[in-house]
């Protein structure tokens, strides 16, 4: 087994990280990335992050010729092509689009996930804004009942970048949203996800708890 | 030339539905597309658009079959697939993954003048927290460093999924934070972008004054 060739810049707490991770154990290419631990958030950004992505987010990835490719969408579009197995983002036709589509709505639920995160962890409580708040708590609700009603028996026919995402974002929803108790009220999507929680890759890379 | 086979929601202010526009444009499919203006913040959502996109966000691309199409990323990837001209993303090869990286910090930096929007003109003066505003200026100001110092010459060589990217960033400053100036401190990008928001798509796409 040859050393890792990419550095990885990750946080076990980051949900656009796990995707990654994800689709490395899923693709057998975990050994050939090196996880690097970064803290960071919008008000407390990392010098070394930000060197690799002026952005100052997470995930980035360095490759063994020192470009850096950003964000979790670009790095899983990469290593899928990496590794000599079925593509887990279609490559063309309209399953292409439409796994697009679901993915990109996992990350709409996540980046209203993390807006909810750092309203109420990091901004001063007599700035934080109720009605901002349940915008956001709207788009995710709004986001599970899609999947629950529209998408559940899709998901299942394969663990794919659309699959990947949604279960990164309901694992983020447990991880940050417990009281949220959404399997209440979405029935089928709990049922799915109990099913690829169990992933070993999945497993693996699990946040903290 | 048939009607329109595919609709658009869109807002002339919303600099991820111009990215659209301008590739519709770059690719000669403009007339493709019926455009329908949908006004929407995070606190103030529109119904019609929550049934064709759950997330509540522009663009959103509605197709002749009835699936819809989201987010920006997924529409300016499934429309370069519709037009027999040159990719403008590239399909493969290092020049894909460098050149969505590019796209990418592009749409952060946008990501990052949208929050500091939100927190400026929709939420309430007494709620608004300096230190966010910094957090996300600092993400604009590193990201228009980069392109300065590393990627303008890349950006010159044509007209593509990132420079249309970091062109749509750049017209959304002019229009959202014209005393920003950002053209002092970024000359080659300020040469760059003289040159490229004269292009018919830029043209036709730009924001309201």
């Amino acid at each position: 087994m040859s050393a890792p060739s990419m550095t990885l810049h990750y946080n076990p707490a980051s949900p656009f990280a796990r995707k990654v991770l994800v689709l490395l154990h899923e693709t057998g290419q975990a050994e050939r990335v090196l996880l690097k631990t970064t803290i960071v958030s919008p008000i407390s950004p990392d010098t070394e992050l930000n060197e690799d992505n002026p952005a100052g987010k997470l995930p980035a990835l360095r490759l063994a010729d020192g470009n850096v490719l950003h964000d979790s969408r670009v790095i899983l579009d990469y290593l899928d092509h990496l590794h000599a197995g079925s593509p887990l983002v279609p490559r063309e036709g309209s399953a292409r689009w439409r796994r697009l589509t679901l993915a990109s709505l996992a990350d709409a639920l996540l980046d209203a996930a993390l807006l909810i995160r750092y309203e109420t962890a990091v901004r001063p409580a007599d700035k934080q804004w109720d009605q901002w708040l349940d915008g956001q708590q709207e788009k995710i609700e709004r986001s599970l009942s899609y999947f629950e009603q529209e998408a559940v028996t899709e998901l299942s026919t394969g663990f794919d970048i659309a699959s990947i995402g949604v279960a990164c974002a309901l694992g983020y929803l447990d991880f940050r949203q417990p009281d949220l108790n959404w399997r209440n009220s979405y029935p089928r999507l709990a049922n799915w996800y109990a099913d690829v929680s169990q992933r070993t890759s999945m497993q693996k890379s699990r946040p903290p708890v």
